[in-house]
């Protein structure tokens, strides 16, 4: 069986194993205070062009985008998101628990634009009863977003625009940021950090054990965030562990090389379907790779390559998902080919269009 | 510098580095589902002699008790805790931003007793208003507890026929309870599973990078619990990393050995500073020693080795706190005592009682 | 000018300040705890054919909608609602301050039916992903809806069916429920008892200053209500108060006939409408009347009649919102009347269709 | 039977009832927003001395409580309270569900200090570890206390000077204080807006059916405040309800007359009592009155007299509570006397000291 069905599947990059190891014994003051997180913080600040952010590292996505969101609000606010954005869809209401809306846009291909944003805005605005309703107060963005679509730096100096003239704050969800990061003429960590009130740098799927790093350009954003962390139990005792995935992923460029590896092995595998006659779903420029199957082309294929559901695109087909990572070899994509090269050869499947 | 100040100082047992090493290329499943967790899960249901408990991997200690806490209380109630527990004093509020309100009873060394909670209970009972109050719904204990002090296991028995009476829920906090069960005639992990509603085991602590193991001796008493872990951002992507350190931790017994470890070490702590005439603050019989120091002495001895303020004990002495650990070494223990010894044949230092 | 924006625009049916003038000094013990809320619960229970509900009295609608939904939900759990229902647009956020999802469904004339509950519970049972997703844990309904329509017992039936099917609760919203009451072969206070979990009876738009009846026909459904009240800061001093109005409201059958007062008025003023050429929006058999208005036909009729803007139909025109209730009288009807034929006279109007 | 248990038994003051008799038909907006409310809101701006304050009618205490403290804290604070503040002892958990810590001091009569709260946030801010605890954010007080004690003006000051060196906001709970601003002396109207943040001027203990008025005598203290009533259910539909009252009790100074009248007739009770001696349990100069009673005397007098248990002295003795109110009238008093003198005349009763 090949594994292309996501992109956190594999531990860490070596060099982090061998740091872990390396320091193992040493001795560390807790909860983040130690020199390694301060290196990592300082790597990351200076990656952003952003000497004075605020830098935290805390564990997972959905753990992040609760703190940050419900830090960001206030209790009579809701986020914005595209109606697929993570918070919206696969974090079991984590923003509802802490007490907020997802005030929901329609999304394209996984992303919404600055003129549904201003225009949900304006309609709060002109509501004569809007005080009975939830205020937007922040826009929420994946980059990439689930649908492994990017967001230009156009696109975002737009949305900044209309975050400025509604008062509305702007948080990025990077847990693939590797992957965005990687590809070209695509906003930069200085855009982002320039653009955003915060936004975070994802480890878990680009290349750490766990780990995500929250930026907070201007640290009076978040006031008080230490304890805030702590109140939701996101505090590590060993704050180094995650320190230490930081500190080597942002060592010489070790993150984009990192994106820039799962690209090459994305692009290689969409040429692997193509030429085999297979369709991709929508354009997608990162690291996954979105094909509509028939269903009974999509059988066959999950007996010897794991993939993910996506969703049904009607009677007789299906999307599916491929993810490539940082870890993804040339090998495993060559193994992908001559399992397509096979199925294809086979009289019973025929791969046609929609 | 000599480092006493905690037992989170340092990394992990070696081999949960070497596993992660080993297996660190290996596809696994998500958030939990894969076969290491499965293994960990089942070394642990056997060391309990619980083969239906639920098992859980989460990341720290708050993380864990405001989850458990939470999910084991309905709306109207409260939770029963020493004023002294870590919930009541050192988690940021953790348990009231999940809705809660925290009824401390006085401590005695760090515990409460089994008529504290009957009495506080039976108050509750008799109080014509109780419907204006928070109901007690559940009992919070940590063995060891914040002092190093352990419930015994005819005290837990005790509280457990207390909890029975009132319909309470018994929850143990083991961030240290290694330390714990290494004490000879203390209450074994089959007590625990046997007596309380909910425990967890420690890793953090204890021998790993992080994570704590949630053990639920009836799976039933925690419905969904995994969409709880979910919503409140504690689902690790990549379960198999905290997987991979309890699966080491119960392989041969090796959580036990640690906890011996750090007892033996403690013993030496001791037994040097009491040879010296320091004098203990109160008896704790596992990882943690409490000394009381005149002010003077503290400040010298703080300057070649690092130790935990923990209170004042009247205007010219303080108490604090040396812990070891799992990692402690022969070596570390001897400089110690070389420095005490340093340190007492000075003149200017006198040791004398409060 | 003629007031007809909505039916919470006077105070209480004469007999209810009556009965506050007669009792003002009699000594009551709080909280609802009193002989006269006993009466209004027992009159309550009796005209549900339900001896044993739970019977109690609060201010409000969005207090009620939000007390009893968190009370039915756990925390994994959201609250399916037509798009227009009042707690996913008017109530500023509360079910989610309370720490749940609201999961929409498009509404048909402010109405969702059986299938379409039972396809949205469906389609998260067969998610795989479903633990990491809010999981419907109960229907909102309100009958009449915010557009006036209403349920058939029938429907009702049905939806209950699906309920039990996938373990939802049932709960509807009553806010101007006398209005629905009223309207032949609609579902009775009985079919609410016997098809719902919970239910509320309408005071503060149906007769009363203020108040809701919330009616728990098994009362194991909602334990500790008492308290869970009290927390949410819903609990009167002088329950009594709230008891009268249900008290009176209960007695000889009042609750109906004021219902019935208002549907004869909006009647009438349907047909003043029709006759004079308007168009209604579409058929709402309660006490509001939904217009669609050329725009300027709008502008002339808000300077002399009080409505309330609905929606915008399309660029030229308008739906707007009337409203009789228990208090519309005769005259009010006949002057509105007037109005229509005054307006229709000018040469500037001409009424048209869409 | 007498009833002097509580000063919430009777209904509202007569000018009340005839003001909603003859207002009853005629229509107002909805929620606060029509002519009565502004009236009320202006006499009580006037009475403050603070033409520019916010004023809200809401409908209880834990209600106004609840919404009040959430609203003035940040998530990572708690509120400072007496061990014997309603918000700590008999609001079930209400600032909890909200997500805060109260955080208590021992009380003495019901009052805390200015130097108490000072030597709190002092430690807070000397402990090196407070990042992981609650941060004092404000302070709760209550005027007339619990125990029917009061603050002068000079504690008051010393408390706001504590606020300002910490940046504590301060709130003062006002259910009953219209019997504290009928004491000499005691600080006033003007002194409550000058000191605080927020306080509220209680109206069900006071003279009406229900209400409390919100006083912000800065509103950019409670931005979007009236978003946040609505979020907690607490926004009134038929608002001028609540407005009624308190333009008839700020109408010619009829607050401050009820609150005389009750101190009168507490004076009167008070004479009665120690005429036939009985002891106080402590001094309280206001409408309630604290008895030590030995508990065969307390069984006696309660066959006669409706009181509030209030607590155990001892084995052997029980403090209880009367309250008169601003409905108490001389004869209730001269009916008190006759029952005591008749009491004291059994010769199975003999009053002793404790």
């Amino acid at each position: 069986m090949l594994y292309f069905a996501s992109d956190y599947q594999e531990g860490a990059h070596p060099s982090i194993l061998q740091r872990l190891a390396e320091t193992n014994l040493e001795k560390h003051p807790g909860y983040g205070t130690d020199e390694i997180c301060a290196s990592a913080g300082k790597r990351i600040r200076d990656a952003c062009g952003c000497p004075d952010a605020g830098v935290y590292f805390l564990s997972g996505g959905t753990q992040t985008n609760k703190i940050v969101i419900t830090s960001l609000l206030r209790p009579w606010q809701g986020v914005i998101s595209a109606d697929t954005g993570h918070i919206s869809t696969h974090e079991a209401g984590a923003i509802e628990e802490a007490g907020h809306k997802v005030l929901t846009l329609p999304h394209t291909e996984g992303k919404i634009d600055a003129e549904e944003i201003r225009a949900m805005c304006a309609a709060w605005e002109e509501d004569a009863n809007h005080d009975h309703t939830v205020m937007p107060g922040m826009v929420y963005l994946s980059q990439p977003t689930e649908y492994g679509t990017l967001y230009s730096p156009e696109e975002l100096e737009a949305i900044r625009r209309v975050c400025d003239r509604f008062g509305l704050k702007l948080y990025i969800d990077g847990a693939r940021l590797a992957y965005a990061l990687a590809v070209p003429h695509s906003p930069t960590l200085r855009d982002l950090a320039r653009l955003c009130d915060v936004f975070y740098i994802g480890g878990t799927k680009c290349g750490a054990l766990f780990g995500e790093a929250v930026v907070i350009p201007d640290p009076a954003a978040l006031p008080h965030f230490f304890t805030v962390i702590k109140q939701h139990g996101a505090l590590l005792a060993k704050g180094w562990v995650a320190g230490i995935q930081f500190d080597e992923l942002f060592r010489d460029g070790l993150y984009l090389k990192l994106g820039q590896n799962a690209l090459e092995k994305a692009h290689r595998i969409r040429d692997v379907f193509r030429r085999a006659g297979f369709q991709t779903a929508f354009d997608s420029p990162t690291n996954q790779v979105f094909l509509v199957l028939e269903d009974n082309v999509y059988e066959r294929l999950s007996s010897v390559i794991s993939v993910s559901f996506w969703e049904k695109k009607n009677e007789t087909h299906t999307v599916v998902r491929l993810a490539s990572s940082w870890a993804t070899s040339d090998e495993e994509v060559s193994q992908l080919e001559k399992q397509i090269d096979l199925l294809c050869a086979s009289p019973t499947t025929e791969v046609t269009g929609v």
